[in-house]
């Protein structure tokens, strides 16, 4: 087992990571304060670990809300559900939520923890490669909104996260290779070394290589919990980490949520965001072309074709990134060095867009 | 105008007090970090005061969200309309919320604000003397939910509060002694002296004397401000400015909030929790009497007569302060310091609770 520690002072928390933590439970008891404990998880993961993860809880007082499984169900009213079920269980201040799924579960669970009462605890058991890399680490939790992504939201903490990397062994091809672009975006941004290792090791990734999963997992939840350290609330370099994002929730919203995953789609958005680093002259061809290969030799989709730039760039507008009307669009300057472009205004972008489209569903 | 600064660090803000701010915008204009304004108000407001700040905020680009007026809003199907209207106009981060009316305007905009993009700026500009001395400083916001008071929401503190005590003018006598309410609260649990000048002053403060009515809305929000900065979210000391809100909320929900205004069922909840600092031998009768006495000349209702004490006690147990199943009540040990009382456990209240009742509605 790993374990690595977000720094935020009184609010830090430990992250673990190995094969069979959920049967582990001495590593959350500490965190529970009260007897009280709600268990959010999804009909894709429930019925394969919700069950052992009660039994190891037996001692507290636990209610549970399966939610539809996928990323329709992340909307105002599923988080209503679980603080409906909150309220009907009596739940107090002191009790504590615990995430047992993916993303969606983790954001949703913790949105809840945090408008119940004014905010109560809650545990991160991410069962997905995305959410063990990424969503599960740093405190970022919401909803959807019809007309954007994460739009409703709060940052909460959670008071503990439990990786059990074993569970990544019924995850779907096409899920771990989604989560390996959340991979692949923290070495970008901040690891040149990583990314070296990446491209001797992503086949080994691939195959779920359990060494390489741990290794990988814990760098990235290192280098997140830096970020995240320093900068909690985004004002900063926080930001760094929606590399490939902007045009990823673009690419969502321009697809109705339905033709990629979001791993799939940040992908696609980093490779966007290194041809538009590439259009701008910060990186090279060649950096660009590692980009891509690493990406495709981890199965993820390089092709938007048949998706409309103005579809794109009108989502993209909604980006919680902009300022006074500014896009500010992360954009690398070398792979593993990210940082924010406060330069560019819709015109630019606008004018870029098409070719980065262009390049991106045809040359590539 | 006064000034009473709420010390939070880098998130410190200030509580403007006078007659006719709403007209000097420069208050709040450097607290607006970009373009985009969203006034939020209700039917009862509106029409008084919305058109006067739209007009000082012409610089700005201005949306409105008008609600219906009353606490049967304050759910969450209502903020979601307002973050339904920050959507639609296509608002950033950087934007601003502005609250223009009583608690509920208040509570609403700034549980929108805190859950819009994980949290955007807002301002309160409060109209009544409640939401002027209590609900409009310390960062509470939320909604209710249909089994209690205030069980969804955040903490997140105003930018800046601009309290404009002309706007009492047009209060209801009725919400003017509600608020009443809230001041005596402020003294009872922290100033000894402010008690006496209440004692001294209540028929001026009900007759809406300015010069009475400014030195109130100071001092409950100096009290209230040193108490927040110190517990921002209620650890510890923070929890006495619900003193009488156990008992309220518990009397609120067994009147399905219909018969009484918050404040009024504040004072009906002092006057218990004082006769519960008697009974458990804190204060003595005589403090109890005074308690009752200005209570009385506040116009206040201290008559609870017909309502049911299961119900109040069901209701109660919902209530936040709930720490693994023991209730801890707020108490007085003499008028001007009350204490968190951590040993109420749910037997004693039950014991007491019937005499509490009985002597609240019979004896006095």
């Amino acid at each position: 087992m790993q374990t690595v520690i977000v720094d935020l002072g009184e609010r830090s928390y430990p992250v673990h990571i190995g094969p069979g933590l959920l049967a582990r439970s001495e590593l959350i008891r500490s965190c529970i304060a009260a007897s009280q404990v709600l268990i959010v998880s999804d009909a894709n993961v429930a019925p394969l670990y919700l069950d052992a993860v009660k039994k190891e809880l037996s001692i507290f007082d636990t209610a549970t809300c399966i939610l539809p499984a996928g990323e329709a169900t992340k909307n105002l009213a599923h988080a209503a559900r679980i603080i409906d079920t909150l309220v009907e269980h009596g739940f107090h201040r002191d009790a504590t939520v615990i995430a047992l799924g993916g993303g969606v579960v983790g954001d949703m669970a913790g949105f809840s923890a945090a408008c119940y009462q004014r905010g109560i605890a809650f545990i991160q058991m991410p069962t997905t490669l995305l959410a063990q890399v990424d969503a599960s680490v740093g405190g970022k939790t919401g909803v959807n909104h019809e007309r954007g992504k994460n739009l409703i939201g709060a940052f909460h903490q959670p008071v503990c996260v439990v990786a059990d990397t074993n569970t990544l062994g019924s995850l779907p091809d096409r899920e771990l290779f989604a989560g390996i672009a959340e991979v692949i975006k923290h070495a970008l941004i901040a690891d040149t070394e990583f990314f070296d290792w990446l491209e001797a090791h992503i086949d080994k990734l691939c195959q779920r290589d359990p060494e390489a999963l741990i290794h990988a997992i814990s760098r990235c939840c290192t280098i997140k919990a830096e970020i995240v350290s320093g900068d909690e609330r985004e004002h900063g370099k926080r930001a760094l980490l929606n590399f490939g994002h902007t045009f990823a929730h673009g690419i969502e919203a321009a697809t109705g949520y339905t033709r990629f995953l979001h791993g799939e789609a940040v992908a696609a958005g980093m490779l966007m965001a290194a041809e538009m680093s590439r259009i701008t002259d910060h990186i090279d061809k060649h950096d660009r072309d590692r980009v891509l290969e690493l990406l495709k030799r981890a199965n993820l989709p390089v092709d938007a074709a048949g998706i409309e730039a103005n579809a794109i760039r009108k989502a993209m507008s909604m980006d919680k990134k902009v300022r006074d009307g500014n896009l500010r669009l992360v954009l690398l300057e070398s792979i593993g060095h990210a940082f924010v472009d406060e330069d560019t205004n819709p015109a630019i972008l606008d004018s870029h867009l098409e070719a980065v489209l262009r390049d991106y569903t045809g040359q590539v």
